[in-house]
């Protein structure tokens, strides 16, 4: 027996998000939890796979299916579908198991047919709304599931409000709107080679098979591709009952926030428009009125709203957002999801929903994204900066933030400017969801068209950039690429503004941005996370401002100093070129004397800003050459000096060294270990550089917690050859100096050979520090300097990969050799210290993994240590509570 | 307790080689075989990392270990150690479980002293003898153990032959061993600060030391890595009773094979001095006589050796090389071992002895080593054009095959000149262990001093090294660095000579070789491998001409065709080149036209040539850049050229392109699958190609086996998207052409993710062919072209890495994920074709680790496929063994 394909609203429940979409879950708990919910039906997820995987077929018996169910529907409203007499007309909607707004195809109104039409003219004796509900069906049907270009319906649409001299849709005259759907169904034929097709359930089945494809259109790849969203997930279809916000005065609709989603203020909030379609609200055509409004229109109903609202927000112990409609004096609950919201909303609604008892500390920490807490750690603008910057208009604080750019107007050239490292700003009269490519690397977005819920301000928040919406007072024109100020200045197409987003404002020129300030909610919060979570969250730093600012952050610890940052400074990096360029040991060795005392430096001004906190320090690791001038420059002037017959002979001896040094494969050549096993002087400078700094520190009184570590180790002897040569030095020095010191050596798994053979390496390591960034490069294979700019970005467009692994950790590979390693490396040495030194110790996603493989600690850049802080506590969280599950 | 550390001869067996070392073994299996053999002790190997281990010091009571057990050897011989009336002496050698010749130290006469010699004197009448021996004694002891330069000791005697007018050592009068005894007292004293150790006990400890120290000296390292032989085995040191070959004429001492080492022949064949100790013979200061004149001069000695011999050689079913010595008529067996013999003798002997009855196949099939065989493949001289070459002498064949090279008199200059890659011929008097590091890179060596056992002789056939040795008629100045021919013809360093190993000829200048012919013993060994191996053999072939000669070699199909060699090829690379300039697919696709057909004819080349085998093809691999002019020189045109203000619009164009298509690391970008899908109109024009020739082909009733290999892959989801893409070409062809081929899909297995993740890989690749080359640099983190350069061979030489792991695969790390891939792979399809195409296919270590992992065959270089074809059969029989040895 082939599986249940379609279940009623009735027969559904919350839990079954993965199943129904987040939509269809949510329409069948409201109506078990007996809410006024327009009744119908959910085609499952799987269905959505079933089809696409058929190659874009519908699997046999579904459409008998959707009549069974559709039975019922007629049953429980009186209403028939394709009835002359009492037609039920439906909505035909996707839902994904997550919300992806704007994403996916809707159509409303479906069932209407001139048949039909003439019933429902009966029963409302409404000639208006009849023909302005048909004319709508036959764009978004037209449109959506017949791929006819919307412009096509709009510019008959406009010639017609030209020939009435009317400028809004709700002015054109009822004949107009006869001459509509008329010129309507022509252009259909026109276009589609049949005519409109007139069976409801012919609609029904093309209305469902267009929500399939658009599970797979460019912009809801793109979209998942952002979000990192799994590509199997597949959406459902929801076939609902329509009601109507259209049906006159007494009807009206609107869309809700249980709180703010930009502040995150406790109220109330959001938008409605009488006599209207949901669509209109989102799309941003008619600006809608507040929902404070409808308070003083219709009391009751508000009221009744309300209490539903706050009881949902309740039920899912988070906020939500609604939409709704009044039919003729009565409300229906459309829809509820847990709303999207800032950075700022998400740590406020939290807080404060804990203490208001709502929900406990855990589900507090639940309800922020760590990577949003990041966008709190984003500057704003310098308020010096900003009081002498000429503000030119002001729009809605649709999302907040600062953002500094150049005026593009086109998406696609957003895109590529951004792409060439340009700042830009999206400059758009309103945003649809074939604009999400050029708002996702746009610094920021300003629309003069929509609300707090218009698409632009909805998906600006959800990616937490700064976005300026509604700003009605400045004219866009988009054919000559120009923007009018109330002034009547023209700020054209690479004119540099700047956007507060928590404002609305919008400036001329740049303004100067400051760090954030780090508010009480925020400290609460983390203060929470430290309390539950297990894994230490240590930061990378290479400098004593960047260790204290990662301690203000919350770093338990430096995790990676990378000793190369420091050969790189100006006042070294000649005594280090003279150290390569030397052919013997003994001039490498006196350059390295003199390298000596400023390393020795370096390392007495970290300890003293760590405070006895550890540190791990990694030995010199990149290929020698990387100090040297750039090889084609070289070769150039050698070439142009002997053009011109001048002296090359120094240049050309440089470019000796250089070429010698040069390698074909520098990431898979002499550095790391290699260079401190071919050239053991220079390690073992540094490691005296180490401990006598330590030593000193010590004598001093204060406490240094030295981590030594040898990188890019692949086989267990060069760890025990070197850790030999440098621990002899450290021992040394420490009997010079008279000091015990606490120390270790360890090593860094980057290779994949050290992986394999952990049991051994852990032998010499009494730590493994994961260097994520250089595993993923030899699992895969990939080099990133090459691999992000040639093929990968294609491999996620293509989904040949589901994410970036150099951002997110690739759990399947470079994860497997982790568990290996761990596994291998605690056979030898149970109490081995496990942490993880690549980039993605600041991705929530892979310390997750980092909690669930049983790492000690995670260290990441200074302003991701709140973000893993957070992610940590949650993975603790959710393995709890998968715990909880299993032990039921 | 402590475990044994010393054994007297009666207490071991031959199968404790790996404990007593293969001499010690030896004669214990030869004393309780009742030979006669002077009785003695074996310390063991293990002792000997112990005294490693400890940094060089005597493990405690291993002395006392020792005396225990010479107190049996003095019961059984009736002299004492150090006594003053009947003292015993000994010799003490070295010996590890494999044969290493001339690589460890040895002391003879071990024992005498101020007093021991009165006692021998007294036994023996013969003053002579004594003086001699202990001026021998003092000599060896020296600068053996004393570290002594051995110059300093011959200074001396030159200095004495020259007072005394004589020329041989032998010649020295009485009073002048005498002189000798006192002057070699005075150098020990005045090089060492102490009077020479009369006590023999005290002598007996540091001989014993200077074994265990000569373990890892630098030229039993090197010989250790030239031969891949594990550093961890030790060596063992045998103490043995001493017997005299120069008591006088009726003494002699030998060295001997029961065959012809260097031609294999089934004739007993030697060489002996008399009145000598054995070291006279093996170092070729006295050029020795045919062990055939021993029948004259002692005929029943004679016919007790050659019975004792035979004996032997049944016992081990081996060819044996025998050491004895006659003491005053009475024969005795000082060592027998398995013979070096040269790749020709192996094949020989191991066939005859199998047609004598004497061992069967599977003993015939181990008694070659598969490296060997590869010489027999070698090119020979062409006899036209040695015809007409000058022969300027000629000396004792000692290793037969061609050279041709440079004169070289000094080991370093032969090394560094052949580094530089030049051939060189080292030309030498004689050579000595410390001229290995010269003998190794040289094409051929010829010395003018030793016999067939000569050192020179003995290293050069075990590496297969064309020797002609002992070529007394030409007299080498290497002062002067010349070399005078009979004819009084000088040579001078740099000109050029030909070896003819095969004869013993040298010949003026260069002359012409020709390819090797393969002999009916190959064929007749190959045979018996065939039947006996399990795993199949292909070979790795771009071109018809290297198909046919693999499958004259008994290649059963083409493991590899690289394709992008077809690309490389003079009349190709101008189209290859216009299809990258152009940045279009339009454009791509024009230029890939133009290579279609060629394409085309490469496949049906190649398929004729196959003859119904199968061809596993890889698709386009290497980054595109690879077909583009050198970077850097461009740039140096381009910048001349503007210096010169020329215009350099075209060639900076040109750069552009080049420059936008380089890679910071090429290894790891934009190639292989990477390639065909960014570009997929390569890939389809090449499956194409692939399956018109196959089509057509079929049509010609020819049959064909094509093979598709996707190389590169990371992730299931490359292979599943260039497969589906790839198939439809070739489904769209084949109806095209309405014939169906049997074809197959697969993969490579060179990126870990790959090994990691082979359960989903195997969904959609019908075989899985190891890459073990890229496996091997991402499983280390090396790039080939870099490490071998930069660090591997100072990883080799300090024994970081066993071996160089592109030679021989790294079964702990590379293999451990070959194995994954496999219980992976099989676990998704059971039947998956599993095979090698990295050139580890052709070394026989690992070869034999493809077997027991379970491949279903290895592709390796034509000229290899009997090297794998031997390792594989010899895999089987190990296995066996082995299986044998559990059932026990």
């Amino acid at each position: 027996m082939t599986q249940k394909r379609v279940y009623l609203f009735k027969e559904g429940n919350a839990g079954m998000k993965n199943l129904l979409g987040g939509k269809g879950a949510n329409l069948a708990e409201m109506t078990n939890a007996g809410l006024p919910v327009p009744q119908g039906l959910t085609i499952t997820t799987e269905t959505c796979l079933e089809y696409i995987d058929k190659g874009n077929q519908m699997p046999a018996g579904l459409m008998d299916e959707v009549k069974e169910a559709l039975a019922d529907v007629e049953k429980e409203t009186g209403k028939k579908f394709g009835d002359a007499s009492n037609p039920l007309l439906v909505s035909v909607r996707s839902g994904s198991r997550l919300s992806m707004p704007g994403m996916m195809e809707t159509v409303l109104n479906l069932g209407l047919n001139d048949q039909t039409m003439q019933g429902i003219l009966k029963l409302t004796q409404n000639e208006r709304f009849v023909y302005d509900s048909y004319r709508r069906f036959l764009t978004m049907f037209g449109s959506v599931v017949q791929d006819i270009e919307r412009d096509k319906f709009e510019k008959i649409l406009d010639q017609l409000k030209e020939k009435e001299g009317v400028s809004l849709d709700t002015e054109v005259s009822l004949d107009g709107l006869k001459e509509l759907v008329v010129k309507y169904k022509e252009l259909v034929k026109k276009e589609t080679g049949s005519e409109f097709p007139q069976d409801p359930y012919t609609q029904l089945q093309l209305a469902i098979e267009a929500v399939f494809k658009s599970w797979n259109i460019p912009r809801a790849i793109a979209y998942r591709n952002h979000y990192k969203i799994d590509h199997r997930y597949g959406t459902a279809v929801n076939v609902q009952t329509m009601v109507f916000g259209n049906m006159g005065d007494d009807s009206a609709t609107g869309v809700s926030f249980t709180r703010n989603p930009s502040t995150g203020e406790n109220k109330f909030y959001g938008e409605y428009l009488t006599n209207a379609q949901g669509e209109d609200v989102v799309a941003g055509i008619r600006t809608p009125k507040p929902i404070s409004e409808l308070a003083e229109e219709m009391p009751a109903l508000y009221n009744q709203y309300v209490e539903i609202a706050q009881k949902l927000e309740r039920h899912y112990k988070d906020i939500q957002d609604m939409e709704f409609t009044i039919e003729r004096g009565k409300l229906y609950i459309l829809q509820t999801r847990n709303g999207k919201r800032t950075a700022q909303a998400a740590l406020k609604i939290a807080v404060d929903m804990e203490e208001e008892g709502i929900i406990n500390k855990e589900r507090a920490i639940q309800l922020v994204d760590p990577n949003q807490l990041y966008q709190l750690l984003l500057p704003s603008f310098d308020p010096e900066s900003k009081k002498q910057a000429k503000c030119i208009a002001k729009g809605l604080n649709a999302s907040p933030g600062a953002a500094v750019g150049k005026i593009i107007f086109d998406p696609t050239e957003a895109e590529e400017r951004a792409k060439a490292g340009e700042s830009v700003i999206l400059v758009r009269i309103e945003t649809c969801p074939d604009d999400i490519h050029g708002m996702i690397p746009a610094r920021g977005v300003l629309t003069s068209r929509g609300g707090m819920t218009s698409h632009a301000a909805v998906v600006a928040r959800g990616m937490g950039k700064p976005c300026v919406a509604g700003c009605e007072i400045v004219k866009i024109n988009l054919e000559q690429e120009t923007m009018t100020s109330p002034e009547g200045k023209v700020y054209k197409k690479d004119d540099i503004i700047s956007l507060d987003g928590a404002t609305g404002e919008v400036f001329e020129g740049s303004i100067k941005t400051i760090d954030p300030q780090m508010g009480g909610d925020f400290e609460k919060l983390l203060s929470w996370a430290d309390e539950i979570k297990t894994l230490a969250v240590r930061a990378n730093a290479d400098t004593p401002q960047d260790a204290l600012k990662a301690m203000e952050l919350g770093a338990k610890g430096i995790g990676l100093c990378r000793t190369e940052h420091m050969f790189m400074e100006q006042d070294r990096l000649p005594v280090v070129q003279q150290m390569i360029i030397s052919g013997t040991e003994k001039a490498r060795k006196e350059a390295l004397e003199k390298l000596l005392p400023m390393q020795y430096q370096d390392f007495k001004d970290m300890f003293k800003a760590l405070k006895g906190l550890p540190m791990t320090i990694r030995l010199l690791d990149p290929p020698l050459h990387e100090f040297l001038p750039n090889k084609e420059e070289l070769i150039a002037e050698v070439a142009e000096m002997k053009a011109k017959s001048q002296d090359a002979s120094k240049k050309e001896e440089l470019l000796e060294t250089v070429l010698n040094l040069s390698e074909s494969n520098p990431m898979m050549g002499l550095r790391g270990c290699r260079l401190g096993l071919t050239y053991p002087e220079i390690n073992e400078m540094q490691v005296r550089a180490i401990f006598e700094a330590a030593c000193d520190l010590k004598l001093e009184g204060i406490e240094v917690k030295p981590e030594v570590m040898i990188p890019l180790i692949g086989h267990v002897n060069e760890l025990k050859t070197a850790r030999k040569q440098l621990e002899e030095v450290a021992q040394q020095v420490m009997s010079e100096k008279g000091v015990e010191i606490d120390y270790q050596f360890g090593t860094m798994i980057e290779i994949p050979r050290a992986a394999l053979t952990a049991e051994q390496v852990a032998e010499y390591a009494e730590f493994f520090s994961f260097g994520t960034n250089d595993l993923t490069q030899m699992t895969f294979g990939y080099s990133r300097d090459d691999a992000e700019g040639k093929f990968l970005n294609n491999y996620v467009e293509q989904q040949i990969l589901p994410t970036n692994p150099f951002e997110t950790l690739d759990q399947e590979g470079v994860g497997q050799l982790m568990e290996m390693a761990i596994a291998k490396g605690k056979s030898q040495r149970p109490n081995i210290k496990l942490g993880i030194c690549g980039e993605h110790g600041g991705d929530p996603e892979s310390v997750k993994f980092c909690h669930r493989i049983g790492l000690n600690y995670v260290s990441c850049s200074p302003f991701r240590v709140p973000v893993a802080r957070l992610a940590a506590a949650q993975a603790t969280i959710e393995e709890q509570t998968n715990k909880t599950l299993v032990i039921r």
